[in-house]
């Protein structure tokens, strides 16, 4: 039995801790600075941090804040850390080498961490202690069995090692992308007007248009080299559409729709 | 017991048929050049109609083939109409008054509708018999009492009555501009390499692209002066959201994405 501490309870932090207790016996130790979240938590079994200095006394601390607001938590915390203390940040670029600089002053290791789940509702409240379940853990440095069989224990099915920068570039695409596009989808003066003539698609295409515009602001801003290249990939394919639909180019748009429909068919 | 005539046996026309002898104790005849087809409705109590003369004989003749071939089908047919005769083209502003001046010659009535469902599969093979459970009708054309009970016994739960226009506007915006971006998103090197990159928002965003190109190619371009008008609504929003990362504007980035997340949520 091991004492984990979640730093952040959130939707993120909020599952990870819900899930540990579920599905492992493990102590579920949580700091965060909303009162009302920490008391809800009480009735699932999660014990408060008071003190931050008993994340010394943990062997595990994962933090589940926004990237700025984690750098800062390390920043002033980092002299408390003890054994492993992971990070889930959506972007490393900028939060990785800031802990890195800290893990060599000894005191702990450091292991970044991306779990690859989510929902479009937000906080304590909207977590669950499923949210893991057959989800893909992104590490940056490598886990040991003992860790693996943790995440396992609560529902990862799949791990992948990426540096930080290929994980940023990846993210950039798999994730950020699509809220991107969502959002740009949606302001549109039609949407309101959408009811009876939506069939699954505009549902779908728009889902992660509910978003939490400070967290993701951010994570867009931290990795603006590679979601740029991204937006401008995807502005120049609407672009050969475009030009298919202004010379009514039939067989060009038809190519251009086969490639992506062969495409897609090989990912799912 | 009314005789029901279903014209093209794909995913549409094959769910109607299906649909019809679940829900209903109609008669239903279906035509189509696909022998194949034909053979495996048999098995769901579909009967042939083997002489085109014989939609003479129909209370109700409901189309589904693509809108060229519907036209070509009308041009050629219409000597046999009588009774009700639908079409489900997606896209109204070339069929419509094609198939309206023939009806002027007095042996049929027409009306146009456009049931909203779908799936990323095609074909016979693929059409299911709750295809249009909890779907919504648009209809151009007003439908009696008879009709709409027909619709809601194999689940259609909405009914929209829309013009021409309007409904081509709108299919515009809610359901061809989700394909052709589905469709440009996947256009990009690191689709192949998502595995272990990506939650739900990628498979979500890309579902539709999975398309017949053959089938959208025409319904984009018959409906190419809205398109257009979507296609370059987005790029503007794109172009926002670019600026925002290029200044690194996150208290412009914030507010577009808020205002984007406030529509989303009004619409589910």
């Amino acid at each position: 039995m091991k004492n984990i501490a979640i730093v952040g309870l959130g939707l993120m932090g909020g599952s990870f801790a819900k899930a540990f207790i579920k599905y492992t016996n493990n102590n579920i130790f949580v700091y965060d600075i909303d009162k009302k979240s920490l008391e809800d938590g009480k009735n699932f079994g999660i014990r408060e941090i008071l003190n931050l200095e008993d994340l010394s006394k943990m062997d595990l601390t994962i933090i589940c804040l926004n990237p700025n607001i984690i750098m800062n938590f390390v920043k002033e915390n980092h002299k408390y850390f003890k054994n492993t203390v992971m990070d889930i940040a959506g972007v490393k670029n900028e939060v990785y080498p800031l802990i890195k600089s800290f893990e060599s002053e000894g005191s702990f290791i450091y292991k970044s961490i991306h779990p690859m789940a989510g929902r479009e509702i937000y906080g304590f409240k909207s977590s669950i202690d499923d949210l893991y379940k057959d989800a893909s853990m992104i590490y940056v440095d490598e886990l040991n069995e003992e860790e693996v069989f943790l995440f396992k224990s609560i529902g990862f099915s799949k791990f992948v090692k990426a540096s930080c920068e290929v994980h940023d570039k990846m993210i950039s695409f798999t994730s950020q992308l699509c809220h991107v596009i969502s959002n740009a989808y949606i302001l549109n003066d039609k949407s309101l007007n959408y009811d009876g003539f939506a069939a699954g698609s505009l549902k779908d295409m728009t889902r992660v248009a509910k978003i939490n515009e400070k967290l993701w602001s951010e994570l867009f801003l931290e990795n603006r080299k590679f979601l740029l290249e991204d937006i401008d990939i995807l502005i120049d394919n609407l672009k050969n559409i475009k030009n298919c639909l202004i010379y009514n180019d039939r067989k060009s748009l038809e190519d251009i729709l086969l490639k992506g429909s062969n495409i897609r068919k090989k990912m799912w």
